[in-house]
Formats: structure tokens, sequence, C-alpha cells
């Protein structure tokens, strides 16, 4: 970069055309094909909102929409819009809600829609007598909330609890109120945290001049930081699907259906006590439900950072699914913490999230709750059922060649000979370029 | 859905405007409109590669594109590309990055880029005798692979070790070969899973006849399955950003800097010990990392998996990132097991995502490792920081309000009054659309 001083200042302010000649400059690329290429992704309409969704923004990322038919979800069906660019994961997802479609589908129940908020502070006074005013100082400090609460309440949400508890070990006087908010169709995050920061003087207002407290405290409290919480394990979707053993033998390859049960069982197992395995198997999950998550403008890091650490709490990091068999019954369930919203945020400002929001017919946060675990136990009973019977190589590298043959820009022809070719061999874009030298067609 | 059987048989093979008809049927949506949406998502020249990468594609989802300017790593200047619906992430990374960019930038660490591979099998003879029999059996299987580690030699990676252990407890008798591999440039999963599924058969050839192990088989030992682990702990980036206390200063706000960095441990602390916290503060470091993942052409779903099991690994879900503050040092850190690639899968095959590479001046899979994380920690430090002085929602809702005008169409004037008039009241969908109700402009 020829005499431009770095760190560059004011670079948001900056055109987009001077911040591409910028970057263009800086990183040696040829300005008018990197501009090409950015256009190239522009919305024709929409441009500008996009734009405003992030910061710094020159173009849009794309990644594949597609459809998962054929779910379904407590008695109703479904045509899913999954977004994930890793091949396999929609046709996996397709081939489990046919298959369980016609056993019964998935049968899903949902907890709560409650989400916990933060307020950390710092307290040196006497803890007992703190939890003994709980109450007091939660009801006292509420009503500076109330016109908050009240639109909640109007939508179905509000209020639920309160309490204050230690964090980590006494002598570092750290100690936190809990709050649980019902947020109806919101994720709620921008609403739980308006909140948080809206009590949090007040809490501290309370904690000082507390008759009780005051006497107590041997430095002024103070307020550390007011945030939402991620960790939702009061959203608990339970997602289930069961059938006769004797049902999956169209699934059982060349294993008997008593091996495959018990391979099932086997797999479970292994993701349950190695967490090497079962940060994969969960992958496999998040596959399913973080595509959901995409389409319909959901926040993945969140419902990533959620199950995540629900799968992490016994001490151990586990599998998220669990499988139970009988000698006439086969069922295989998940239980996550999901927190959804089907309305606020990215819903109704991304025209796709809007049309994934349609297309499953304007679901409430409770329904699309169970739409995305369904999606993710269906991705999960099909990886397992994979890994155990043919593996995993053959429909995905399947599926790698034919990705491998377009970027190649193969002829028709050339795929028809290359997929007759590669059927026992191994792929590499290497191999596929050799062969398609060798096979040119005109 | 008029008389449409569910489920429905060979969606897959439907044409697209087959597909987009069922769909519209069965959802009642207007078909005309359906098609102009997902149309005008359509890429010009590259639809038909988007349309391979999954599967029952329809469109693409759009998701912004920015960049983060100013990170300095390792004595690199970088213009990172960052792929997040989440309003402020590009913001407050790139704040973040000029920040240190001053203050000598990211320092990192790269431990190694091995990846892991389980062969997992039924085993019930000896375990100790396995154990002992351990390097020759890997030895004598090894050969198999020879051609496919030969290529990965050749790109700097190769195999590095193997071993047996058992999973869970004795008497399942479930046992696994863990094979650690070099992949170099690549993410790996293809190869690993490639050459698990052929290293498999020799396995269980050599288990079942191994003079040793063949008399003390209780029954016929088998392949349960064969899969990569996306738990990479080997794979380790050490990032770090360090100064002299005094040098935060005008980070602080209304604090002094001395409680400036009491809290900022205060905050660190607590996302240590209590995982309520911890998940929210962990999510945000994935915040910065997954963005530079997507548009990379990077699995975030393997990146997320791989950072949450490793926050979990003490048995406690914990914090990823430290901080050390003493007298005349502040130091703050982060430890994250990351598995990405620069070569192979989309990072090839997504023009986007190899303009992103190109920007980031072809790194191999170490720097992108270091970059990733460098992000990473620099949103979680600005997010800290945020949380400890001014609050998230001061900065969060200003963005929020942008968002809301867009979508509400409102013109220049009505944002500009829009800005001002929401400067301390509180933010809403409805309030918003109140005022411009009531500030029509001609």
């Amino acid at each position: 970069m020829q005499q431009t001083q770095l760190p560059l200042k004011g670079f948001s302010k900056l055109s987009n055309s001077e911040k591409i000649g910028l970057i263009s400059q800086f990183a040696k690329l040829d300005v008018e094909q990197f501009n090409q290429t950015l256009n190239s992704f522009h919305h024709t309409d929409n441009q500008s909102l996009f734009d405003q969704i992030s910061e710094n923004t020159l173009s849009n990322y794309l990644l594949p929409y597609g459809i998962a038919p054929n779910f379904l979800i407590d008695e109703h069906w479904y045509f899913v819009p999954m977004v994930t660019e890793e091949s396999s994961v929609i046709a996996a997802a397709s081939k489990a809600a046919s298959f369980w479609a016609n056993r019964g589908g998935f049968k899903t129940h949902v907890s709560s829609l409650i989400k916990n908020g933060q307020i950390h502070f710092y307290f040196d006074g006497d803890g007992a007598a703190l939890k003994k005013a709980e109450k007091e100082i939660i009801q006292s400090i509420l009503p500076i909330i109330n016109p908050l609460l009240k639109k909640m309440e109007e939508r179905g949400g509000g209020y639920k609890n309160g309490f204050f508890s230690q964090t980590g070990e006494s002598d570092k006087h750290l100690w936190q109120l809990s709050l649980q908010m019902d947020t109806a169709n919101a994720m709620g995050a921008n609403f739980i945290n308006t909140c948080l920061e809206k009590l949090a003087p007040e809490l501290l207002q309370q904690i000082s001049n507390h008759p009780e407290l005051k006497p107590t405290l041997k430095s002024e409290p103070y307020i550390l930081m007011c945030i939402l919480s991620n960790y939702t394990p009061e959203c608990l979707v339970e997602c289930m699907v069961e059938c006769h053993p004797n049902d999956l033998t169209p699934l059982c390859g060349n294993l008997t259906t008593r091996e495959f049960l018990q391979r099932f069982e086997q797999a479970v197992y292994v993701a349950t006590f190695d967490e090497h395995r079962a940060a994969t198997h969960n992958k496999g999950i998040f596959n399913g439900i973080d595509a959901v998550m995409l389409a319909t403008g959901n926040d993945f890091r969140a419902v990533e950072a959620n199950g995540h650490t629900h799968a992490a709490r016994t001490g151990q990091y586990r599998s998220l699914s669990r499988v139970s068999i009988s000698k006439d019954h086969f069922s295989f369930s998940l239980s996550i913490p999901l927190s959804v919203g089907t309305v606020g945020g990215l819903t109704t400002l991304h025209p796709l999230a809007k049309l994934s929001l349609q297309l499953l017919e304007n679901p409430n946060a409770t329904q699309l709750m169970s739409i995305a675990a369904s999606v993710g136990l269906a991705n999960n009973f099909m990886a397992i059922t994979s890994l155990i019977t043919s593996g995993i190589q053959k429909g995905h590298m399947k599926m790698h060649l034919s990705n491998i043959l377009v970027s190649l820009n193969a002829t028709p022809m050339q795929i028809k000979k290359a997929q007759q070719h590669f059927k026992h061999k191994t792929i590499s874009v290497n191999e596929v370029q050799l062969f398609l030298q060798q096979n040119k067609t005109t």
C-alpha cells in the first residue's frame, strides 16, 4: 500500500467505491475485476436494505436456499426451507422426513419461551440479608420497566421470575440478579437488554440504601454489566420419532434389523461417552437446525452457544440425542434449548426470511422451535443410519464429484462419463481435472 | 393441498418450476410473487453453480458481505472480509482492530494442523493384548492408504499418530482407533473420512486374525462406524493483545483506568464461573470467527462444535478467553481449536470465498486460523469494554433504529428527524412506525 498510513482512519465513512479502491490497492487486486465480482452479487431491488443490515458492506454473500419436503411434525405437514453450503444436508433431512412421515412423523413438546437476563453487580455486604430482601427489592424496581412489560404482555409474554445469586467464590463479591422473561414470538435480545439496562440503576439505588443491607456494606456496590444470556434451558424442545423396530428394516442395508438396532444404540452410546464423537454427532444436528435458522432470519450463533452449553451441562460434553430400544419399540429423541424469533429482527427485514416464514405458514416461536428441532433430529438420524450401514463417504463423494464437475465447467456428456468413471475411485479435484482433460468432448 | 398425496415421492427429481408450483399450492402462496422473490435472489452468471452446492435449491439466501479494516496480526496488515447479519459485529471488530493496531496488534501462535479420525469398532477380546499390538496393527494397515497419504505429504501434511482406546465402560466392548492426520491447508474432512473407510476393513481383518487377539475373542469383532472428529484440540490457536494498563484509558468512559481494569477482570471471571454468562461471552467470540468462516467458504458448524467442546473440557462450560493484569501489564488472550481450509471445498467453488482469500492475500490454513481467532478476540474485547462502560444497548439500538427506518422506507429527512427523536427513547418497530406517520415529509 503505497504511502497510505495504517491503521486507516474513517474507513467506515468512505463511499463504497473509495473503500473498494483502497482495498484493491492494498491487496493488489485488479479494481475492475474486484468491482465486477462484488456487483454480480448485488440485489437488484433491495441492495440499500442489505447494506444497512451490517457495517462496511460491499456486497452480499450467497448461500444456496433449498427445500426439505415432507416433514410431518405434530400432525402438520411442512416444506422446510433450509440454507446451507454443505452438500447432503438437505438430501439427508428430506430422506429422513419421508421415512418418518410414513411412521407417524415427528412429535414435539416445547416447555416454555422463557429467556434469561443477568444484571451482574459488586456487593460486599451480607449475602443472606440480600437474599432475604430479594422479593422486596425486585418488586420495587420492576415498575420502571412497566411500559415495556405491558407491551410484552399484550403479545403473550412478560416477566416471570427473578432471583439473586452469587457468582463463583464468595471473596470476589460478585452477584447477579437473574430475570426470567417470556418473550413470546420474539427472540427477545433487544427487549431483555433494554429492560436490564433500565433496571440496573434502580437496583443499585435499592441495594445501596436498603436499611438491612446498607450497614453491612464494606464498600460502595456497583453495576458490573447487564446482558441477556444465550443459554436458555427453560426453552427446551423435546422432539421424538418412534416406531416398531421392524419398521426400520428398509434402512438396514446389509445388516439384519437386530444388528441395525444394536449398532444404532452403540453409535449413540459412543456419542454420549466420547467427547470427540459427541462434537461431530451434535454438529450433524446443528447442520439441520442452523439451516432452518438461517432461512428464517434467526441468529445461528445464539442457537449454537445455547445447544452446546446444554450438551455440556452434566460435566461432560455429550450427545444431545438419545435412543431407547425395546423388543417392540424404537424411539429416538432430541432435547435442545432453542431461542428463536418469528417476529422482529431480520424475520421482517429480509425478504427471503419473510418468504421462509410464509412457506412454513407463519409459525409462532413454539412451532418454529418444533420444526427446527425436527430437522436437527432428522439429520442426526440419517447420519447415524449412514454411518452404521454404508458409511458416509459414498453419498458424500457423489455430491462432491458433482460440485467439482460444475466448478470445472464440465459438459453434460463429461459429467455423465465422470460419474461412471469415479463410481469406485477416489475423488479429488486433481483426479477429476485429469479425467476431464483426457475426456474432452466437443 | 388439493388432492396431492403426502409424503410426496420424487420431489428432488422435479424441475424448479414444478417444485415451486407444488410448494406455492401447498403453502397457499401466489406462485407469481413466490417466483419473483426467488428469482430476484438468483445470481446472473453462476446460478447453476450455486444450485449444485446443495439439494432442492430454488434460490440463494443473501447475507451482507462487509470489511473490517486495520487488523494488524503478527505484524501483517489485513482488511478482513466478514459475513454476518448481526449489526454491530463488523463495527465492533473494526473498532478493536484500530485500537490494537496502535498497540502492537494481535500476536498469535498455532500449535498444529492435526485433525482426528475415529474408527469405532466392537471388540470383546483382551484389551491389554490389543493395546500391546497397537503399533504392529496400525503399521500393517496403513499401506492401503499410501496413495492418499503420499498426496497429502506432497502438500505438507500426512499421517502423524494412531492409537487404540476404549469408549465408555468396558462391558460395552466398544473401542476406537484414533488417527491423527496433518491435513495441511485443507479442512480435511473428505480426506480423513476416505482414509478411515479404506482402513476399516483392513483393521477388522487384522483384529479378527491376529494370533494374540483371535483366541481371546468371545464373538466376532465388527466395524461400528468411521468418521472424522470435529473436535481438534491439537489445532489450537493462541491469540493475544497486550499493552501497558494506561494505554487502555481512551476506552474507559466514565470509569477510572483502575476501575476499568478491575471490572474487565471481573467480567471475564463471571464468564469463567457462570455458564449462563459463558455461553453469551463465547457467542460473541463466534460472532467474529463465524463471519470470517462464512466469508472464506468454511464450515461454521464444525468451528462452533469444536470451540464449544473445548470450552467444556474442564467439566464446566467456561469462557474461551482469559485476562491477565498486573501493575504495568494488561494482556487479553483467546485459546481456541480451529479446523479451517484455504484449499478445497467451497474455498475454490464460491466466487466470493475465493475473493475473500485473495483479499487476505491467499493465506495458508495457519494464517487463516490466526486471522479468525484475532477477529474473535477483537469482538470479545469490544463486547466486554462496552458492557462495563456504556452498556451495549446504546450502540446496538442506534443500529436497530437505522434498520427499522430502512425497512419502513423512511425518507432521508425522516431518518434524520427520527435519529434525533429516539436518542433517549425506547426503540421499537411500533414506535418508529408511529413517529413516521406523525412526521410525513413530502
